[in-house]
Formats: structure tokens, C-alpha cells, sequence
């Protein structure tokens, strides 16, 4: 079984509530699944939401350990977090930065992402079938 | 009982002690006190204090479930933290801005606030008669 | 008696008939009312609108004379007329700003006040509820 | 009879001797003339010229009880007094912006206007037949 | 006969079509013909419709030979294509810019010009009228 | 049978050859085809590459007439070449836009794109599994 | 007799009280009377000081009837009001810009004058002494 | 004994395994243990590494209690995380700041940091010799 | 026989008619024929001049079949067309930047080039001597 | 006898010849003659011209033995050289900075002073007679 | 016996007598003396102290005859002199920065330094343990 | 005889040496004795290399007197030091600016020239090619 670690950043708990002309109806674990479902039996998924910052960062260092890939849904933390980004640039293995709206589309301060220069590829806009083309990208990078 | 949730960013909790002359004597208890007496018996106020930035969108979030406004003084986070700025867009009610001293007559850095443009109304400036006065809005707020 | 001078920029004679949704309903005169009634007896206020700034600045200077405290929505003059800000800055009282609107979460040309650095607080955000806190502010600045 | 207001700002008064190689040889009366001559004996013309910017904006106001349309040419208030541009938001017929020389071949300061943004429509560069052009936008514009 | 050269810019061959709450629901050839017919029987038409910047350079330079006067409405070329800016600069004859929404009432890009500093003068805002407007322009500094 | 435009900006037609370690060793065809097979038989793929900022224009145009969807990889002209962006915008059918390496990863001037504020949703850095993803995005967003 | 224009922006009615430790003891009215002496009996000065921008404009246009040279402190003026750069622009004699305290050495909004551009030069931060500097210069200048 | 507190910001726990090339070799554990050893047997240091930023507000609060100096090395939050500036401007002690490499020499965003305003010093590009130094500054500001 | 690709700009067809104060008063074919001569035989000169930018990325894209080395003067394009920047980074033999005027000595936007990043050597404001220069500067390129 | 430092920047020795209509016919000894005479007989100019930055703040050291008072003309090292700033800040005695032209109506670069800062005032614009009002300048500083 | 070449910008001769709330009571001499001490019998200390940015540059090129590091406070010089950057890139052995305030806590020209990027590390607000702690750093550098 | 000043700007005297993949390894007096025999025997070179921007003022001072032209590779100094600008500028004869690198291809600092405003030409990029390149363009310059 490969490990990937699948990250969802402040406020996406509330995804299917909040805003879903701009996020969508689908809930978080409804994307998770998706996500999960698209990579198929040899991957194991390890799913980290977390309002806080440090928890993503945790969570990546872990990755280290075990993780073959790391998705990220950085949400607001895309902005700012350059602690993530530090995080994520001491990761080896594949990072997919996933929005599900499209931030470039949207206010001024959401079109710089701490986290693109550390990624392998970003894929934003597609709401939930997003998750499932990270899923198949992480497939493709790792049979690279 | 109508719920408030009031939310006290990084280092308020040393108010009192910390740089009295930009701040106060007042301690953050006394504050709390004060919004609370204020806002009276037909409030109940739920506050948090943090310095942790998940935290306060914890709250932001629970406050979703069964308050009714949200009274924030970011501290510190008010100049960078977009987290809270996506938690406070996805809560319905009102949202009150709150600073003891005038941010706008200091720093730079201090002249920008991710709160600001999902707050209702903002107040700055008047030290602890600011959370006398957001408590008052509250109300009125709530009343329209 | 203490006078109080209240001061009302340009536009601000058009309030209850212009951009409601975005100023409200009240006129101005309700507002500088329920100013007045909420100082109470010991106060007189004396008003000042204009759409020149050289008359605002008249009136600052006359408040040197006999006022104890200034309360200013300084509307568009709030972005560029740096002359109200020497005025305001040559003048001993305590210093209020009100907003009928929340500047901050509107243009990025409303963003700048040349108010704010020279006042004591600001309020914005809370319509003609605004200016009852102005007066609340006033007396508690004066009782310091 | 439609009343249909134009707007002189600062120095303009001096047309006809000041900088004629930009502003040309023609008289303020002169561009007035032509304006309400081609406008034609429907419409009742109201000249207002002033170097004051509350004048200007005491125009734009009394404008919103009688006039059908205001043409401005705001000369240097056009580059930072968004007292004018509140005032003409609040008028609710059409705006046409004139200017006599081409500001965007010009001074840097000179290629921002805070009339353009509430303006249906600006012409500038064609000295006085500018304001032949404002007469018949005026008439086309409150014919549709 | 005199020539005069009319230029039309990228995508404005959809006009009537393309997003007609900004560009109005005349054709480009509507407004062809009503410039046509503001000039009169004494003017030549050469009109240039063009989605290519290189194009619209070569008739500039042909209008060189045998045009006596150029209007332009680049469209989105605008705001970048220098290219333009030279050829019209090396124009002898007056140089008119059209454009039927107005720019500086939308998004910060559209606030740039190439066209306007090397033009005599600008009309925008005013639909299809603009292009009459234009016509008379030309006559007007033609018969200077 | 459903058309899908395709578009592949300047110097695209080099891929294979041109710098593989940034944009890999398949060539376009190679991409073309792959996007093919991903849509499957119910589309037909009409695919467009130029040097030519109008060709690309002219073609978005087109798709107006019979496509479903447009699917683009702007390559250079992603960061100055407004006309795309206004052609795509009178577009009414999904666009998603691609890019094979992270733009966002590279030199400052490629951060910027005139497509993604037009785009649904963008896709950059997985080399040409974009395209497969691109693909599966047209398919979704046209079942919605 | 030679007529000098002397012109005092906002607040410099207020010089002997207003921010002494800045603008020094001395009143307006002995600057006043030192400029006249320092210019002797072949000079009458006419001094204006206003508040308003619109009165300062009047009085340099006032000038080109029948004054030789203009002195003026702008005060917060200096700093963007471009109608009176147009209006001194318009004036032929020479034109000397006078600032009691060295705004190069204060906030950064004093750093930018609208009247330099025009001025045949500039003193600033010699208190009261630098008006009579500028009557000398007045001299000097008329006597090239 | 006198109390050292020792701060981590995030991702410095991967020290040693981490881009040795730019943080080199030793591992935190080995930085710390360097810095108490410099520091010598008559202080007591507590070390705090964290990946939230609140944690490490926490530990500078809890240093007002019982520490007389702070040495941080703020890793990624030093770019961004005021929160931290606000608690080190609120201790009372001696401020050291800490980088093993040389920010200056690396991208834009690492050139800029919070807590250099309220640090005593800063050392960076030494690596763990930094920590040495950074001892012995302690006990050099202590002695003072 | 080796081949030399030179590229012509927009607008420099037309040299020698074209504001002759700044570009000399050679026409194209002298230069290009002063290039061609200070080759010499053993070189084979292919020019193209283009006023599309499509078309000159097409003949740099030609040059890598059987071209040795590229001389461009890219005119206005070299300030934005970044199509080109990336057309020549994919082209493996030495790139020569040429310029009849300095741009560096003329306004602002004609100071930034989208070739000089991709260019071994630029050489400008010698007039047609500059193609002479690039001639002599292929040759020793080649050599090297 | 009291002493006073007269300092002139680079190029300075080249008055008289060099661009005289931007800076006059006079030499540079013939304005330090008028300085000197201006000074009278109570005065001893120490006049040190030099295209050597460094030898300017030597002389800005040696000035703190024995001068009174210092007046620099910097040249272009006004607008750079922050090394003269740091001695002028270090020398207690007044300090006046002088330009023949006025540097605020010439190119942007010309516009900021590292001189101005430490400066008790400024003086430029008038030529030679800018060294006269210098000399008075120092006289009335020193007999505070 | 190694060589270490010690730098001291313009200014720092004036030591121990300049601002000796920013810079400390001791003088150079004693910096030095303290750094030599430092380093220890098996290294030669050569001081040069220069108001010129040349006589530095010359230093750090004989460096590299018989010097095995350069410990350098560039003073004002830091935040402009290029060519000291230029110079130190061309010296191979270490090179340690040192201010005895701390820059990034004063005016904003302080916070850019020229030599941070060609610097191992950087040591700034330690007055003179700087110099020891660079004396400390040269060895331990030497040493790998 | 015609006498060429050739100015060598700081740590030129150390090609060769320094870092030969930038700047290759041919000496400064190679490059002097190429430039000289390209020059003739008709011409005298002065050649002046200084790490002192005041000697390299005072050698252009000093051309005035008997020189026809300067070339000047101004290095470090050509992005900062505006004196050498000023005293190019008092030049009459022909000005050329040589890099031997390209500066526009490497780090942002380099990208501005104070030299290229006051050139006649600008060469850069090509070695020691450029200063015979500048040999011939003085020749022509001066055969104008």
C-alpha cells in the first residue's frame, strides 16, 4: 500500500455549506471520498483538515515518514503561509496543489499561492473533480 | 438567550500589563466584563481568547451553530491572517470590528485589515469603551 | 454648557435620498439629532456641513475657540484633503471619526483616511447608530 | 424646456489667454455659446464656473432637482477631488466628461480622473467641438 | 474624395453579439456605415477590421499613401500593442480614438492606452454615437 | 458529435524539442492525440496552433459558431495578449485553460495570465496529463 | 509701485499658536509685515490667506492683471492641490514657494509639492526667514 | 540560575535531515545543546520548537514570568507572523534573533522580517555557530 | 555557405521616412544591405521584416533548421511580445539585440526588452552602424 | 572668527561652462566670493568642491572641530549618497543645503534628497543668489 | 599567520563621539582592538577605515593577494555601493557583515544591504560583541 | 592627433581573474590594447580605470579639454552613481556606454543604467568585442 497524504486547509470543513455558489454543494468528506475512490485499492489515503497551520505543517513532516505524495488544499493559507511552504520544499516525493474555485479569477490578494513554487502542478477551478485529477496525477508522478 | 461570540486575537490576553500607554490599564477580563454588562441579561457571551489562529476560526465556525454575532478584535492577526477573513465570510450574522487603540495612526503594517471588509462596522481607537460600543451595535444590528 | 463641534462633509446633505442601500435612510439632520439628544442637556452641538473643504477647516480652527471636542465625517475629504488634517492636528480635544459606511470593504481610493492619523477614533460601518457612539465617545474622552 | 448643467472647474475661466498652444484661442463664453447652440432652444443651459470644488459639487446637487444631464469639464479637480466624483454618483441622469486637451499625452498626474469612473462617456483632445460633441451625447443619451 | 481610415480592433467584428449590456446591439458594420454617412459624399471609407495587431500596422502605414485622416477603436490592443503606438506616430494626419464602452469605468487594465498618447483626441462611452462623433472630428481638423 | 476547440499558443508547435527538461519530450501531436483519446468518440476535436495572436483569436471566434467547449494553452501570449482574454469572454461555453510546465514556478512575468480570469479552471505542471485532465474537465463541465 | 502677490494656505492663520516646536512663535502678520519691509516702498504687497483652495486660485489669477511676482506658502495645499499649479502655471511673472518647516524632513506626504514644478525655486525650513528670503528673490528675479 | 528561553520557529525539528546544504548537518538538538553549553552552568534554558505560530506566543508570554532573555530563530514565521512581533515587543528582556542561513541572500519574501524590529540583534548565515553567538549576546545584554 | 536569419520589427519597413530625427534617413534595405556586406561571402543573409509578431516567431522558429545565428531588432515588440522572448529561447545559436536609437534614453515603457534575457549582446542608438556591429559580433560568435 | 563650511558636490567646479541655462553663467568662486562677502568680515569660509564623496564627509568631519555651521551644495550626490547624510547627522552645528536649479521641476531622480533629512533648510532654484540667502541663513541660525 | 582584512565604512572613524545612543561609547580603535584580541596570535589583523567607497574597494582587491577573510561594516555605504558588492563577489574566501546597530530596526533606506547578498552571514545590533562574534565566525569558517 | 578617453569603471582592473565565466579572460590591458589598435594611429587613447567614482568624474572633467570621445564601461557604478552622469552630460562630443556582459540578463540592480541617459550608444554582452565595436563607433561618431 502506497501513503498519500491528502491536506485541507482552514475552513473547508465547512465545504457544502458555506458560499456554495463559489465552493459547490459537495462536502468535504464527499471530495475525500472522491479523491480516495480515484486512486484505488493500492493507496491509502491519509486525510488532515486543519484551521491551524501548524497541524498542515505537522502533517507534512509526517508525510516524510510514510507518504509517497502529498495533496494540498491550502485554502486562505495559500496566501501567507510561507511555513507551509518551507514544510512542503523539504518533502521529497510529488505535491499537487488542488482550489476548488479559481483563485486568479477572484480578489487581488488570492492570486499569489505560497504553495505553487513548491508544487509539482496546480489544478484549480474544477471543484470537486479536481480531487479526482490530483488523484491521477499522483498516480502519473509516481510511476515517473 | 441570544448568543455572542466575542473573539480576542494574540496578546490581549496580557492587556493590562503589556504597553499600557498604547493599551490601557484595563485587563482583557475587565473588557469582557464590561462588553457583557453591557450588552445584558438577555445575552449570553461566549469569549475566546487565542493566540492561535486556528482557534479563533474554531470559534468562528462553531459560533455558525448557535450565536447570533460575532464581536472580533484580531490583534495582531487583523494584518495578515486570511483564514479568518474566509471564516467570518461564511458566518451569516453580523460581524463587529474591534481595536482598543487606533491602528491607523501607527505602524504601516497595522493600516491593513483582512477583518475589515467582512466586518459590518468597525470601531478603533477608544480603548475598552470600544467593546461598550460593539456591544450596543450588536444589538442594534440584530434588532434590524 | 460644552460645545461639541460636528462636522459633515460633501454629499452629506444628500443623506435619505442618496445611494440608501449604501448610506441609509435617516437625513442628516435626524442624525445630527440623535447626536445631540444622546450628548444630552450639558452639551450644545454646533453643526457644520460643506461641500468645501476651506469651510470645514473654518470650522475647525473657530472649535480652538470654545469647543472641547470634534466629530468629523470628513466623507470623500477623508482621501485627499491633507488641509483638514493640519487643521484637525492644531486642535487640543479629543478627535472622533465617523463613517456611515464601512470604507474598508468598499474602493481601494476609500482605503486612506488623512482623518484617521490625527483622530483619537474612528467608527464606521454602523450607519446613524455611528454617531450616537460619536457622542458616547465624546463624553467619556472629555471625562478622562 | 430641459435644463441640462455644465460644469466648469478651476482656471478655465482664463480660456482664450491661458497656454492658448494647449487650450487654444476660444473664450470660456465661446465654448458655452456653442454648447447651448447646439443643443438647440429645447433645453435650457446652466453654466456654472468655478476654481471652488464645493461649488462645483453645490452644482452637481442643485442639478438633481431640475437638470436632465450635467457635462463637466473639471480641469485639475479631475485628478484628485472625489468630493466631485460622490457628488456626480448621486446624480441620477447622464455625466459626460470633456476636457480640451488630451490629458492621457500629458503629465502622469494628469492620466487619472476621478470624474471617468461615474462618467457615460468622456471626450477629450478636440478643444471647443468637445463640447459640440457633449451637446449632441446629451441629446442622444436622454433619447434613448 | 478624401480617405479616411477607420480601424477596427480584436473581437469588435462581434459586435451585436458579444456582451451587448457593454458594447450595445449595433453590428460593427452599422457602425461603419453611420461614420460613412456623418462624412459624407465628400469622404472615402477604408475600413479595417482586424484581429491581428500586424494588419492593423500594415493599413496605418498604407493609410500613409493616400489617407488623410485615421480612427481607431483597437480594442483590447489597447492596452498593450506598442507596435500600434509607432505606426500612428509616424502618421502625419490627425489621429482619432474611439471606443464604445468607457475604460476607465471598468477593470484597471483597460486604464492603459497605447493609442491615446499619440492621438489628437479620445472618445469613449457613447456607443455608436462615438463614431459619428469621430467623423465630425475629422472633418473639423481636417478644415484646420 | 460535440466540437471541442483546441488551441495551442506560440511555439508550442517545438514541443518535444524545445527545452524538454521544462515542458517534456512529447511532442503537440502527441498531446493532440492524447487529448483525443481522452474525450472519446462523441467529440470531435478541432485543434489550433499559431504564432499568431489573431489566428487564435479568429479561432476562438469560430468556436462561437459550432464548439461546446475551448480548452487552451496560451503559452507566452497567456501574459500580455488582452485581445484572448476578451475573445474568450464572449465565449459562453466552458474554457479551461492548460499549461504543461507551473508557470507560477518560474520567472516573475509568467504569474501573470489574461486567460485565467476567463477561465472555469486552470491546469498547470503535469506536463501532458494537462491535457488528459482538460479532457475530463470538458466533458464534466458540459454535463453540468 | 510693483505688486507682490503673498499668498498663505490652510491653517496659516493660525501661525504663533498652532504646533510652535514646527512652525515657530512668530504670527502670520509679522511675516506678513517682515516680507513687506524686506521688499521696501517700491513694492505693494497684497497678502491672501485662505482656507480655501478656490480663493487662492482667484487671487493668482487676480495676479496676472496687475501683480509682478508671486510668493506663496501652500501649506497641506503644496501636497495635491493641482488647481493651483494650473492657475500659477498660467502665471507669467516668477513664482517662489515658501515653507516655514523643511517638509523633506516630515511625513512622506509632504514630500510630494504641486507647486515646485511651477516654482522658480523653493525655500523651506528657515521659520520666518524665509519670507524674507523670498522677497529678495522676488527682487532679484524681476530685476533679470 | 537565570532562565533562557530558546525559540524554534516551524520546520526547524528537521534540522539535519532537511536541505543540509543550505541549514547543514547538525540536527536541533545538537543547536541546542550548543547554545546551553555556551551559555554555562548559571542559566537555565527552555527550549520550545513549534510549528504553531501560537505556541510560540505562548512561550514568549509564559518568558515574561521567569525568563530575563529570548533567543528566536522564527524560521518562516519571521516573514509574516505579526502576532509574534506583537508578544516579543511586549517582553521586557533582551531579544535575540537567530538565522542559520543568510535570508539576504536567498528569495524576495525571506528578506523581510517581523521580529528584526524588535530584536536587540540579529545573527544569521553562521548555521549552528549563530546559537553560539547568540548565548553569548544573551550574556553580554544581561550584564549590561 | 552559413545562414544568418536578421529580423525587422514593426514599422521599420519604414526607415528613412519615419521620424528621420531618431531613426536616421537609411532605409531598411541599406541597412540590410550593409549587414549582408559586412558579412561577406561566406555568409548567406535571410531577412524578413514583419509587422506580425507571429511572423517573425515563425522565421526564428525556421532558423533552427538551418540558420547559425539570429540579429533582431524587434522594435516596439521588443517591449511586450514575450512570444518572441520564448521563440529565441528555444533557438541554440548566438542572438544579437540591435536598436538603431537608445531606448534607454527615451520614455519608460521603451526601456524594458523581452529580448535582452535571451540575447548575447545588444548594441543600440549607433544607427545603421549597429547592423555593421551585430555583423562583425556574429562572426566572432560563430567562431568562438 | 566663526567658521563655516561651504561644501560643492561633483561637477560644481564646472560652473560657468557647463549647461548654463540650467545653471548659469556665474563660476563656482564667484558664488563662494558672494557667500563670503555675504558672510562679512566676521566669518571665515572654509570651501571644499570635490567630485570624491569621501572627501566631502571628510571635510563634514573636519567641520566638527572647528565650524560653526555647514551649507552643501551635493550635486548628484543628493540623491544617493547616504554616506553624507550619516556625517551631516553627526555634525550638531545648523546645516543648510543649496541648489542653483530647482531640482523639484527636472527628472524624478532629481527629486529626493538623502541631504534634506538632516537639513534645518533648503534653497534652490535661484542661482547664485540661493548662496547669498545661505550665508544669511547661517548668520541668523548661529544667533539663536 | 593568516591575514583577515577588516573593513570600517564612512563615518565609523568618528566612533565613541557620533550618536552614542545608536552607536555606543567605545571608538573604533578599541573595535579593533577587540576583534584582533579576538582572533588570537595566529592572525593578522589589517584595519582599513575609509569615507571612500574606492579605498575600499582597493582593500578588498588586495584582499585577495594575502588575505584569507573580510569582516566588513559597510556603514552608510551598505545601502548603495554597488561596487563593494562587485569587489567582495570576486573574493574567495569568507566574508562576515557587521553593524553595531541594528538596521532593520531604523529608517526603511537601512533595511537593503548591497553586501548582504555576497556575505556568509550577517551580524547587526550587538555594538561591538560584533566584532568579536566576527572574529569568532572568520576562524570557525577558516576552519572548514 | 585625436585623443579618445577610455574609462574603466571599479574592479575592472581584475579581469581576467574575476569570475572569467561572466566576464571572460582576457586583461583590462588587453581589452585597452585592442580598442586601442582598432582606434588607429590616428587617435591617442587616455585610458583611466578607477574604483573611485570621483577619479572617474575628474577624468571626464578633464576630457573636456582636449578629448573628441569618451567610452566608458562605468561597471557597478553605472546603477547608481549619478555623478558620473552629470559630468557625461557636460560633455559635448560622442558618449559610449560598453558592458562586457549583458546586464539586462542578470540580476534586477543591473538593469538600470544613470549611464545610457547621456549615451550616445550603448554596447553590451559581448566581451572584449565590445570595445572594439565602441573603437569604430567613436570613428564614425566623429565623422559625422
Amino acid at each position: 500500500m502506497t501513503t498519500v497524504v491528502l491536506l485541507s486547509g482552514p475552513n473547508l470543513n465547512l465545504l457544502g455549506e458555506r458560499e456554495p455558489l463559489i465552493y459547490g454543494n459537495a462536502t468535504l468528506d464527499e471530495h475525500v471520498e472522491a479523491f480516495r475512490s480515484e486512486l484505488g485499492d493500492r493507496f491509502d489515503v491519509r486525510h488532515v483538515q486543519s484551521n491551524h497551520e501548524g497541524e498542515l505543517i505537522d502533517a507534512i513532516q509526517a508525510a516524510r515518514d510514510d507518504a509517497a505524495a502529498i495533496v494540498i488544499n491550502a485554502a486562505a493559507f495559500s496566501h501567507y503561509a510561507w511555513g507551509l511552504h518551507d514544510a512542503l520544499a523539504a518533502f521529497e516525493g510529488p505535491v499537487v496543489e488542488v482550489h476548488l474555485s479559481n483563485p486568479y479569477a477572484r480578489e487581488g490578494w488570492r492570486r499569489t499561492s505560497v504553495v505553487s513554487p513548491v508544487a509539482d502542478g496546480v489544478i484549480c477551478g474544477f471543484g470537486g473533480t479536481g480531487y479526482r485529477f490530483a488523484a491521477q496525477a499522483v498516480k502519473e508522478l509516481l510511476a515517473r
